[in-house]
């Protein structure tokens, strides 16, 4: 089968042809019809210091799709050939403490598809069944975006959003999915910034209140002014950026909840009196989504029509253009990019 | 001054001339411009069993309203000459352990308005400041039902709302109203219920995807059939009616919660075990707001335009008209009835 | 091998000879060490309504138990021949939305093992490996409680404990259980109350403060007096006596919260308005323990020396004697009472 | 009457007569009689940047205490002359965001006794009737310490301790306290660093299982070897010192929670990937007592006898050695100081 791949250890990726899997016990094999690209996906391609330290070549690329079931292994029941799906794309090991208490999303043992084994950008996929999602009418090309996206439900949800202030902090494509997250929660107000003029034109589009271009703005100060002066009772940091990171811990009003989704380079210095233990706040880390609840969400939100991620997807390519699609993320003004395998 | 009064310890209400109050230190005298009628002021009017046990005439009735702020005491900082102000109707302690962690509304020591002293059905009214609210911008007769309202909130913002299913039992105006607060914080799908067409239709103008006719449909089956056979996530019993109270907990699904408001008349027969402990389910006792976490939400949730209770609104009459309010309330097809004072 | 057996629609068990079961993919097979008799066990055998509903003969009872693993089967990596463990006797789909959002414990399809498939009261039983749990050192006669052990750390757990007061109510092997976990969990008083004074001793042994006669004491009095007037901050009701189900809601504070684990028989006429709704409380039913957060933290009391549930362990029989523990429950002095197999 | 007074705008604190206060409406005055000597009150005498920024002298210092009611103002009916007391010595607006919806302990507009107006190392003191609570049993001398116990209090039972293992970094009074409420909570581990051995012990005396040398242990391994590899479910960082909140950081288990009071001076850099982000952790600012709550669970541990803080004091002086005092402190080697006024 036609497969994006990781061939060695160097910059690059290539559309190679590789073996087609088969389900083993426990197991389904999926005919992908979408995959989302994601910044890891450019990491990888690019060979960068997290990719060399993490990656082992070769490695079909690739976490987020969705595609119809093929084949199931022995011991699948709730699953059947010809269902629309996607899927989980951290496979956990059940037995941790993480995982014995609801929180798999940390499982120490994790392993990534597409990242510690063979992923999606490839005709074929085969996966526990454990981490399938029926689409249940949701489109592929959805289905193919509902892991980013849950990232974004999942920093928003662990907020309290009903009637709430939320200024979110960098508006790339997850940072757009929370905006409409945010809205379709009842938030009172959302405040999004960015540096890019193309990607606030998305977060509008997706219900943002108040764009702030970050690179012109003050952005704390206008925070503040669109809260009466008390700052935002959310924030969800989505860009990684250090200066966005301060703003966060700035424009959030007394007593308010810090939500980190963004990956700062190095560190950072804080100070931890005035940014965060005088003005009393709650500072979570967002990894990956709950499993499964962060889905249910996503399944109730898409099929109840209360969030639609489509204005976020800007570029579509056939699989094999990858280097197109991954050209297309250097330039910047790209919101999400999917892959198609017709 | 004019005033709504319960003058004996017998059916009816008189419009009478009583002494202006002046406020005292820590408090404001409010010049009232709006007031809205509630089953308890019919409870007191009509002289029932419970008004007889409560009830010390003579009593100015009335605990919903909105007015003007014409003076205010000594000591009283934070609010000012003619401002346009609502008031929590509760009068707390502060001291019991309730009030002392978080819990003012179930205050051992609460003086209810027009129930306990003197009320708002009147041209002025003396509150304390402490439970007064600004209404900054928003209309005096919307300022006016915030009471009821804001038992509505803290029925729905209790529970988890952005995503779930929710079925509301009881169309009355506080069940209307709980509809409302459902969808703007984001409810998957509102289901209401009611025995009478004309609530059903303010239900379904507030927002409600499906209204059920509690007389001939069947109540339970269709819940669970608008809930892919789950149950409601969450269940409002707005009712107090016996047979919505075993909907209730036949509708809501596994591990979900109930919220009950409604004011059942005598004891009801439960089965404890398959209506509750089996399901595995929480049930919440609502009573008054969240003081003041809950005039928060109604304020954020109207200056944002999130939520607009004025559909619900459905007669308007003089203050000294009250009977006719309290006949249209009889009549069985009143939303809320408001009192005006020009 | 030697089991102990519901042979047909009647009353009575039998000790009897049934074949050794073999484990399948996923699958461990368990040498059973220490099994807990438990009243559901004495139902099946009495042949009650209940049991003649749900039980279907020839089926080999019991749920409590502990054991050494004898062997694994495919694809099992996580446990070993001769590890120690006890199980979770729930076995759940995975897939439902309870399953899917971390409320295995009450998911649809749960099969029971001793109630919907072969149990414990065996040399042997088949377990799937995810139901499993190492002791880690915790003695298999402890291990074989852990099942009602769970209940009442999923009572009491579920509430905020620490510095509370608490009331149980009923001192059957779970409640006297659930005394303990209160006081290892900081509580600040712990009232107890049962009608049988070896039950109350048993409850004082576990830490109880207080011990109630509830066939002579004024249990609601005693336990407001103990309280300051307040009422207790958090009720276990582990009775199902109807009587203690209202001595629960009359002797929880305000804004208390009421833990239903006993099962009433039929209806309970309840007065929602004063007993639930003007209180202002929350009501949680209890069924089952969490999988797994409840396993979790019960390894964690026992392994930290936090509690011991032995001093409840009254009898103690061979496997075969199973018609001497059911006598012992019928008389009504039993705390817990275990089968061995030597 | 004598009090501790900061004269001038330079280092070092007076015994001076000053004025007795007397109280106004809704005020009360408190014949003190113990007092506790904070790090604040060392920053006030040596007069370093943070006092230079925030005291305006003259100024009696000192803001933990308890005493005796001498006489109550206007309006007070819920206090009454004799009564031994303590009190929260902020003191705060009621009508912020923040003290309208329960989180008065960030009002944007606290006033601090000892601080920001006269505080409590006098013979007498002048409260908000709110601010006050009888010790009802407890002793003066604990009572002056409740207001750093408070934050104690706060730091540890705003995370989930029953069964816990709670790693504190930082055995300085309320460090030490720390150690108390988690062993009084039900955790199932208590570890506890600091570089002073005279402190550890404290911490071993208040119930810490490991006290770790910060100089000369690898706290952190030893940490994740305490608690099986995983780390700590909940860090509380009393300490300030950049190198623990690293230990902090690296301490805490995926999924767990960080407490924050220790304040570091300046900016600490931070690696938030690795350090909070993709361990999907929470952290929290601890700053005061929730008013009032921490203090209903303090007298709720204290009269229960589940927690004595008096282990912790190590020394003792009359009010007019407040040099003594500070010596102490400076020395390092001291748990909490007292005042005494006979």
């Amino acid at each position: 089968m036609r497969a994006i791949v990781k061939e060695r250890r160097a910059p690059g990726l290539s559309v190679a042809s590789v073996p087609k899997p088969s389900p083993g016990p426990g197991e389904v094999l999926i005919a992908v019809r979408h995959v989302g690209v994601c910044g890891t996906d450019l990491h990888i391609a690019d060979w960068d210091a997290w990719a060399q330290g993490r990656i082992h070549p070769p490695l079909v690329v690739g976490h987020e799709f969705a595609g119809e079931i093929e084949a199931v292994g022995d011991g699948v029941a709730e699953l059947t050939r010809g269902q629309l799906v996607t899927a989980e794309g951290h496979i956990v090991c059940g037995h941790c403490l993480q995982c014995r208490t609801g929180n798999s999303h940390i499982c120490r043992r994790t392993k990534i598809i597409g990242v510690d084994r063979d992923g999606a950008f490839a005709d074929y996929i085969v996966m526990p069944a454990t981490n399938v999602l029926p689409l249940d009418g949701i489109p592929t090309e959805v289905g193919a975006v509902m892991d980013p996206m849950g990232n974004a439900f999942h920093a928003v949800l662990t907020a309290e959003i009903p009637g709430s202030t939320v200024f979110v902090a960098g508006c790339g494509p997850i940072g757009c999915f929370a905006v409409g997250v945010a809205r379709a929660a009842g938030a009172a107000k959302v405040v999004a910034s960015d540096v890019n003029p193309t990607r606030l034109a998305l977060a509008t589009r997706m219900g943002a209140h108040v764009a702030l271009d970050a690179a012109h703005d003050d952005v704390v100060r206008r925070v503040l002014a669109e809260t009466g002066g008390e700052g935002a009772d959310v924030v969800c940091e989505m860009s990684g950026v250090p200066a966005a990171l301060h703003q966060a811990f700035a424009a959030v009003r007394l007593g308010g909840r810090v939500q980190l989704l963004g990956i700062p380079t190095g560190q950072v210095p804080i100070d931890f009196a005035s940014e965060i233990i005088f003005k009393g706040i709650t500072v979570y880390g967002v990894i990956g989504r709950k499993m499964y609840e962060t889905w249910h969400q996503m399944r109730r939100y898409l099929t109840a029509g209360l969030f639609d991620p489509r204005p976020v997807i800007t570029h579509r390519f056939p699989l094999t253009e990858i280097d197109k699609a991954l050209a297309a993320i250097r330039a910047g003004d790209a919101g999400k990019i999917i892959l198609e395998i017709p």
